[in-house]
């Protein structure tokens, strides 16, 4: 098998792979560091979106990934290492053995995203996710129920960073997706491609079960705090979940998968 | 205000807080530690089944919680100190700044959370679950959509458990719920008391969305990896959730909350 040892954590080649945990807010200049076998195993699908650039894996689990290096292209290298200097690459014990780099898409035009929407399609909005368990899930939703794209506005974070890619069972890597643009710009570009957005907040009257979907959808979520700002749910159609008595409020990602299901269920499966 | 300063991380008064990292997963006699505002909010308020032993705060976040304070019970001792010395109580940067021990209650048996049971009731049962941030998100769900009881078998990790208990905003000390006993035993337990037992798999043919609850009903989910046994959905009645093609499940919580919210919203508000 066509492996490249690995002796020393200095070793320049292996240098996108170093103190992950440091590094994993900051820019790598367009990669992303993907971690496991589920998630590593869908970089390198034919799904996938993202080009890997090079794998690095501990020696005993070079053999479970076997079928996947033989699959991967001849130019990306898979690099192999003892734990101990895997530990000391990585900067901390990592148990799983198994890292990739991936080359970050370019995000596609929102327009382009929404090109020929179909009557069934359904698409997630997201406000202000700071979380990246709660950006993974998301994205992890979004798959789960065939969402056509996620959109991103500009206050939420990364949803390449290591730890949501992981949540999202390697969903980040393979649901077009696109990021920037405020809140109400997404709306506003929704809605001229005749998709109604739905904003789900809990200061709704309408419950999201009695909603009925007539055409194309996309949902809306806010941040679990402050939820989605007023002006931005004036400009959609507002649907809730009740809670029961004095309890506060269901997680965002749950949220997301709510309102997906709830949609998706009336329809045909795809 | 009535709270009690320590200067020496090794003060015989706060041993229980001490290295709660490490002795997360050991037994602690009976005895629970819950993090940051608003689980402790939830421990010392009525809704609460567990009573507080002790808190211990970082000077700064005294303030916050004066109204807390001047609530507890005077035998409920209020252990305040610097940020350095909390960090090496507690062992590593407690940036939350608030803890407090509480007790855990004695679990009620199965019986009598069955009760007297409604045609609106709802239960969930959970079999397997290992991970944490699982278990505080179902019981989450279960608060939010006004579960009457949680019951948990036997394979099931601790809900008490700091990250689980954190997870779940606290709805690990509000919610009635047991653990113990095998699958089959709380399916015939919950069968015995006339409550319909939903077994979420996605091998089922009969999808969540197309169910209609008849009476009370217990919505059963199992651990994510292998699921639930056989032996066991044969049992109750099977619902799934149809995927969008090629991927893989959804998660457990967000599973619960699907059927939670499927099986409530067709009822009246609680």
């Amino acid at each position: 098998m066509r492996t490249i040892s690995i002796n020393d954590p200095d070793d320049a080649r292996i240098s996108g792979f170093r103190d992950i945990r440091e590094r994993d807010l900051t820019g790598r200049e367009g990669l992303f560091v993907a971690e496991g076998e589920v998630v590593v195993r869908v970089l390198a699908s034919t799904a996938s979106r993202c080009r890997p650039r090079a794998l690095l894996l501990a020696e005993k689990r070079v053999a479970a990934l076997s079928d996947v290096i033989a699959a991967l292209a001849p130019s990306v290298p898979v690099y192999v290492a003892g734990q101990t200097v895997l530990d000391r690459i990585a900067g901390f014990p990592l148990h799983r053995g198994i890292l990739a780099l991936g080359e970050k898409p370019v995000a596609p035009p929102v327009e382009h995203l929404l090109a020929a929407v179909a009557d069934e399609d359904v698409f997630v909005i997201a406000s202000g996710i700071g979380n990246h368990d709660n950006m993974g899930g998301v994205f992890r939703n979004a798959a789960a129920f065939g969402a056509r794209a996620v959109l991103l506005d500009e206050t939420c974070c990364d949803p390449f960073y290591r730890k949501a890619i992981r949540v999202s069972v390697g969903a980040v890597l393979r649901t077009p997706f696109t990021v920037g643009g405020s809140a109400e710009d997404l709306v506003a570009a929704m809605q001229t491609a005749g998709v109604e957005v739905l904003a789900l907040t809990p200061s709704a009257t309408l419950r999201l079960a009695d909603y009925r979907p007539k055409g194309p959808v996309a949902l809306m979520v806010g941040s679990e705090g402050p939820g989605l700002p007023r002006a931005v749910i004036d400009r959609c159609r507002a649907v809730g979940v009740p809670m029961a008595g004095g309890f506060d409020s269901l997680n965002v990602a749950v949220t997301s998968a709510l309102a997906l299901h709830h949609v998706t269920s009336g329809r045909p499966a795809g």
